[in-house]
């Protein structure tokens, strides 16, 4: 990343010594460019540079105009142009059990619907439609990277993939029978042979998700963590999200979960922390020097009623704090990641009692720049800025709840929607433009999702 | 009303008898109908059949096809058909201050940015454009019916009726000089003439619109009451929203909000109280008994940070709960009523940590039956039943977040957006038909809002 960028500048310098101008393959221009690079550089009539899957250049539109000559122009039509988004907490096969089944406590939800619709109906081929859906949906509302945890990872990444989206991608290990993996050994077995597959691909972060303290034994959750060590890849895990989770390590291990985690030495700048609720000021310490980050799922905590995660406390202590829809049944129900900026915010509001709690810059960071920094791919992604990859949205302000725009962060967090983003570039690659998405075969995946529906209804008995 | 319904019945009967089929003006067909009635019917391949404003016929699609021939067909495409939704609270010119000025004290909000801006900026014609961007906006959101408090109001019930859309619209009355009338007489003789103007128009509802208690004397509340019920229109008023608006009240009344309300003969079944968060057990079997409509206002309590109201509770004491967006200027910032459906629900799991709390059912009766109850509209809308007003919305279920649905209620409530309006029609008449809008210059519009947005932040020395 920092090589290309010095070669970038260094280009840059001898094509304003020869005046000559220096082919790229695409440049975005026209656009309010929001950068989200460290100093918040806004341009206004910017446009942005891309060489391959990388960014080349930011800056005003006339000075990118005037050093680079582009195979293809995209007009921002005095639109947004951001970094793409990053939820960073879901399960994306699970678009296929959409609000299956809500408004029931956790335990029905999970031992009434969700286990026995799993055990009934998830296979690879469940796994992959699921994962074309979620591919289709996000990349309609500006995600161009999204962190999961689920079953047949691997084809999950080989879908996403061929989706041309970007994945730090967790196979589950939990201590029952998966309806992948059986036992704890065909978990360790498939995952390294997943791990070793997806090695040095730009667009795939494979990592083992060892589920939580409480479905995982010490032994599976180092093992896990030994993998992910031995291969350099993250650890997806969720961490403190329920009351009950957080009392019983107090008893059985009289402790926290994260300081239960922290004595087992899993907690370390490879691991993403899902949710982060029960986390006191020790708690809170220890995640900062660590150098986790943590995912905060503001509609799945409201919506289950976990509890609300104590956000401004944890980016005062200096943790990356991204922002994840979590799965969609029963438990949001979409992966619509701008309705999590604007709920980040509003609930962190409502919950303190202030309306200063968590402003709409910062919620507009955890989706961007943090929450790259929260899956520890900040060297790679979460703001415009020559030599990260060219993941990129363009927003559209064209619509009546758009105007008039007196705060860019303002309107990104709470009046703009999902709906708006119009075109969605990543790693150089046009995967959607002007709605239309380029990578996937929307019609079939629309019928393959209503067959799904069908036949999961047929399975736990309803209708 | 009832009437309309009688004969609607006899004719059905006629035609039946003689095999013959009956004329209608417009038949939506090919939908799954939601005619949230009182059985909460629905059909799954449904019909709904318009003559003129009202609603002839709804039920299964054979058995309307059977009875009525139309002059115009809309085909649903297998989406849904609903009532349209009423946005039961907020400022509609205040789009033109979308965002102005979010994320700081609600005392800084109005004493720094709002007051100064209105003083500045509104009179008759900004209200005419504000009113003109609201309508795109809620018509693009499904909202058919809207309860507005500003001033100017008659320009705004001139351009709700252009735009084709119901409006019950209240003039402010409030004890200082306001943008529009400087004097309470002057307040009361351009109220009286504008609810004689209005008296018996099918589409707007005029009203008095005492701000609230502590805006307004025991005098001006109470002869803001008077003409409403000398002209039998509703009264529209803030009730509770805020905690000091509480303390103070049982400081200076001995009594809350309500009860003092109740002690001048304000409450009545022709009072929409916007907000009701601060209301106990007692106030809730008041409003109750009184009958009362309330609005929630869930983005705009979160927002500001007012409280959460006891909807529950209100809804258990008998009392119909609308929903409303509340005005977009630092207290939302659209007028996206689905956005506040799924909110609802949310904002009650989680303040209550009970998943069970308020259901995506009970929302979804919110914004449509229980909110046009709460504006005293429900002889006319709120449901699709024979003899209502023939306000319907289609929205469409061929987004990948649409599918695949298990649970009409949970779609409408977590899933579906504002977005996947298609068409809207409010008294039998068409105003949006396939995302186009057909009774505004969008266009336009969007200038006009952009041109204000530029003199308001010129107005306020910004930028």
């Amino acid at each position: 990343m920092k090589i290309l960028g010095i070669v970038s500048i260094l280009f840059a310098v001898c094509t304003f010594a020869f005046g000559q101008k220096q082919n790229v393959d695409l440049i975005v221009a026209h656009g309010i460019v929001v950068t989200m690079n460290s100093a918040r550089t806004i341009y206004q009539d910017g446009a942005v540079a891309v060489r391959g899957d990388g960014i080349m250049a930011v800056g005003p539109r006339a000075e990118i105009e005037g050093k680079y000559s582009a195979a293809q122009t995209i007009d921002a039509h005095a639109g947004l142009v951001l970094p793409g988004f990053v939820n960073g907490h879901t399960h994306v096969p699970m678009t296929l059990f959409r609000g299956l089944h809500d408004d029931v406590t956790l335990n029905d939800w999970l031992y009434k619907y969700i286990f026995p619709a799993e055990a009934k109906n998830v296979n690879e081929e469940f796994v992959r439609w699921g994962t074309r859906l979620a591919a289709a949906e996000q990349i309609r509302a500006g995600v161009t990277t999204f962190a999961d945890m689920y079953y047949f990872e691997d084809a999950i990444a080989e879908e996403t993939k061929a989706a041309g989206m970007r994945g730090v991608l967790g196979e589950t290990f939990i201590d029952f029978p998966a309806p992948d993996n059986k036992s704890e050994a065909e978990m360790l077995a498939y995952t390294e042979k997943f791990l070793k597959k997806w090695q040095g691909d730009p667009l795939i972060h494979a990592a083992p998700a060892p589920h939580s303290i409480y479905t995982c034994s010490k032994k599976t959750l180092q093992d896990a963590a030994a993998l992910a060590r031995k291969y350099h890849s993250p650890i997806l895990i969720h961490v403190a999200e329920m009351k009950k989770e957080w009392e019983d390590s107090e008893k059985q291990n009289g402790m926290s979960p994260v300081q239960y985690l922290e004595k087992l030495r899993i907690l370390g700048p490879d691991v993403v922390a899902a949710h982060c609720i029960f986390v006191d000021a020790t708690d809170r310490k220890t995640l900062g020097e660590r150098g986790v980050g943590c995912v905060h799922n503001p509609s799945s905590n409201m919506i289950i009623a976990s509890g609300v995660a104590p956000v401004p406390e944890e980016r005062a202590a200096g943790i990356a704090v991204g922002l994840g829809t979590d799965g969609p049944a029963g438990s949001n129900n979409d992966l619509d990641i701008m309705e999590e900026i604007d709920l980040a915010a509003k609930l962190a509001k409502i919950s303190k009692m202030d309306p200063l709690a968590l402003n709409a810059k910062a919620v507009v960071e955890m989706a961007t720049i943090d929450g790259a920094r929260a899956v520890h791919l900040d060297n790679e992604i979460g703001s415009l800025e020559a030599g990260k990859k060219a993941d990129i949205v363009l927003i559209g302000l064209n619509e009546p709840h758009a105007v008039p725009m007196y705060d860019i962060y303002a309107q990104i967090a709470y009046s703009l929607k999902g709906s708006d983003v119009e075109t969605v570039i990543i790693g150089g690659k046009l995967v959607m433009r002007d709605r239309k998405l380029l990578t996937l075969d929307e019609p079939k995946i629309l019928e393959k999702a209503r067959e799904y529906g069908r036949s999961v209804k047929a399975s736990l008995g309803m209708e």
